[in-house]
């Protein structure tokens, strides 16, 4: 499948600009279309963070129905906490993209990332969307133009795609996200519904943002396409998070051309798109984890046996969320103390008298009390790219993943001055 | 005032001494003991960690009848996730003093900090309060002794003191604290009660730890001491975070000797000594955010005009707690849309169109959209040791106060290799 890219899927084309919105030159506007017969079946799902950012506010709208026909984007500004104007100039993209692209501005989803509370250089921003809807295509290269102009400090593009059978047919599922820094993302359906079927409730929490787009050329009804990306979403994205701080313009969208002519529609076709979603998802949250500002590495935290869905969410988060567990993961420190305080202070139920706690596959503590081990080979087995926290609660019979990185140096210089 | 020093109130005697359980030479054994006869009146506040140290089970069961006579202390090792050797070794550090004191085991408290899920070396704990106990006194050397026998990571001694009068006698209340990592506490009644007026629910949360000694020779009633301790911790140590990471060991002890002859009983003298009992708290919970491990500035998050004294805690303890505003204010970087989008995310009642907020005095955000404000003159009284983040909801009438620090590379220097 390495042949594959973003707009594998049939009916799209897409194009990316520098535009002179980032400081840094790499593409910072694209326009995406869908060229299907009356655009495509869209789905989405946005922040639940009370303070949202325009694009986020007019893609809400712009999606009620079901359905788009284009998506047009911007890094370098977040339009967020910019006012009434910030929403004229959301629309402002919608209706320019729309114009060029003959379709109505209510058929075009925005999206913006980067700095909060400044408006958009709107002459910017309109020539760069001339720019980028002049030139769109279908290939690879049309492909990274638009995937570059959702990237802020991501330092590596997150792509992921499968190619499956349904009945007959071969469909094409595709994703390109965006997310380093700002990654505590509680995404909600287009309705505001919470998504936190076995994950931490939306009670924590990114200027990074992240924003995903999946394309697909399956013929989806709307309405399971948007139970299908919220369902993937409480298992992926909403199960990520670098530091926890929800951003105001999180975005994930998917667009089903249907130019594949594959129904999914009954149930076992549902099933199989269901999986090829998730697996999609969560290979993009574990990208963004992967990417996190300053990180060096993957970890994953693994809670099984909860008495919850929710509940093994929430212990999962609290670890991957405090900043003395990440600094331990970052020095290689076997320091299994904090995972397992962090463990009680998560505020459900957990007993340390039942728990037993594996770091990389090596028990370090059981039942109350410290497991002997050697700590010079554990510490060596987490320098690795990929670290495994495993705690088994023995409670009950909930398990849950969260992703996250360690925390280093790096982090606090990316942050500590993110304006110059 | 600068004459008081932590064993100024009458009826107190301390010492401490190195009995090599740290690996920095300083103090790690302490003894406290009240001279007052039946010994002191006794309230205390422990962890709400369900992973809660041998120390801290046995001092809840020590300190239930209100009295105690002594204090037995050690740090360089929590006594945590060490099963029952952990808790006999509890117990047995109080064996020790009880003999030594010539008082009943039930009537010492014990404490630990340091390195979670490790035995502690017994026969050094047991020289150490051999040692400490075979030189006591009531002079500041005393006093220091047993202050520096209680410290980790911290740069600095934590100490604060009032002295009052309570109709013609004078009162005096000295309180000592450490902690500077793991540090975020949410310590609850004797009985488990939590105590979250106006403060963030015990749902997030110190190795560090925290752990408050405060002694006075006013004559309170325990049950009236109790209730003044808990209300005074609610305001105090459970509004400072440094990384939100509740210990297994925090533990705030207030011991009442009489021997001043000035009772705490009618309501003008509850109300003084309450009073000065929060201040002293407060005084010295801000000393703990201000020497936070790689802090270089003490941050007050003042919330305003919230829904409910809960909700206004959450909002406060939800910006003072996401790394990227941390990271922010550490680089002097007036980065407002953190903080906005932090409020956003707290998951309680939050209208960023209604809101206003201040950084430094300055007005930079207003009703869903910036304020013009000189970054640079803002960046520059960013610089201060001191920093106050400002958010007014106008949504109701419930104020709260956190306070915390920045978040620096140092913190990770720390942290990231904390074994070795």
């Amino acid at each position: 499948m390495s042949q594959l890219h973003f707009l594998s899927p049939s009916g799209f084309r897409a194009g990316g600009v520098y535009a002179g919105i980032k400081q840094k030159k790499t593409n910072d506007v694209g326009v995406l279309v869908c060229d299907a017969p009356g655009g495509a079946s869209a789905a989405a799902v946005f922040t639940s963070n009370k303070v949202f950012a325009a694009p986020v506010a007019v893609g809400r709208e712009h999606v009620a129905d079901g359905s788009l026909r284009a998506i047009v984007i911007n890094s370098g500004n977040a339009n967020a906490c910019t006012g009434r104007q910030g929403h004229r100039d959301a629309l402002s993209m919608c209706t320019l993209a729309a114009q060029l692209l003959d379709c109505d501005r209510d058929d075009v989803l925005p999206g913006s990332t980067g700095i909060i509370g400044h408006l958009l250089p709107m002459e910017k921003v309109h020539a760069g969307i001339r720019a980028a809807a002049a030139d769109l295509g279908s290939d690879e290269s049309h492909a990274l133009a638009f995937n570059d102009a959702i990237l802020t400090t991501d330092t590596k593009r997150k792509f992921a795609a499968a190619r499956f059978k349904l009945g007959r047919q071969v469909v094409t599922l595709t994703g390109i996200c965006k997310g380093a820094g700002m990654i505590g993302p509680r995404l909600a359906g287009r309705d505001g519904r919470t998504l936190s079927i076995g994950r931490a409730p939306a009670k924590r929490g990114a200027q990074g943002t992240m924003l995903a787009y999946l394309l697909t050329d399956a013929d989806v009804p709307a309405r399971t396409l948007q139970g299908l990306l919220e369902a993937a979403t409480a298992l992926s994205f909403n199960s990520v998070t670098i530091d926890n701080h929800t951003s105001t313009n999180d975005t994930a969208v998917l667009l089903a051309s249907g130019q594949s002519g594959a129904r999914v529609k009954d149930r076992a076709s549902v099933l199989t798109f269901a999986a090829a979603l998730e697996e999609i998802c969560t290979d993009l949250a574990r990208q963004i984890a992967a990417d996190g500002e300053g990180a060096t590495k993957l970890v994953t935290v693994r809670v099984r046996h909860a008495s919850s869905d929710n509940e093994a969410g929430v212990i999962a988060r609290t670890i991957a969320d405090s900043p003395l567990v990440k600094c331990a993961l970052h020095g290689n420190d076997p320091n299994w103390g904090r995972i397992v305080s962090a463990a009680g202070y998560a505020g459900v139920a957990f007993d340390p008298d039942r728990a037993t706690l594996k770091l990389q596959g090596t028990t370090v503590f059981r039942g109350g009390k410290p497991v002997p081990f050697d700590a010079a080979k554990v510490s060596a087995a987490m320098a690795a790219a990929e670290l495994l926290i495993d705690l088994d609660c023995r409670l009950g019979d909930a398990d849950a993943i969260v992703w996250t990185c360690d925390f280093s140096k790096d982090y606090v210089t990316i942050n500590a001055d993110y304006h110059t």
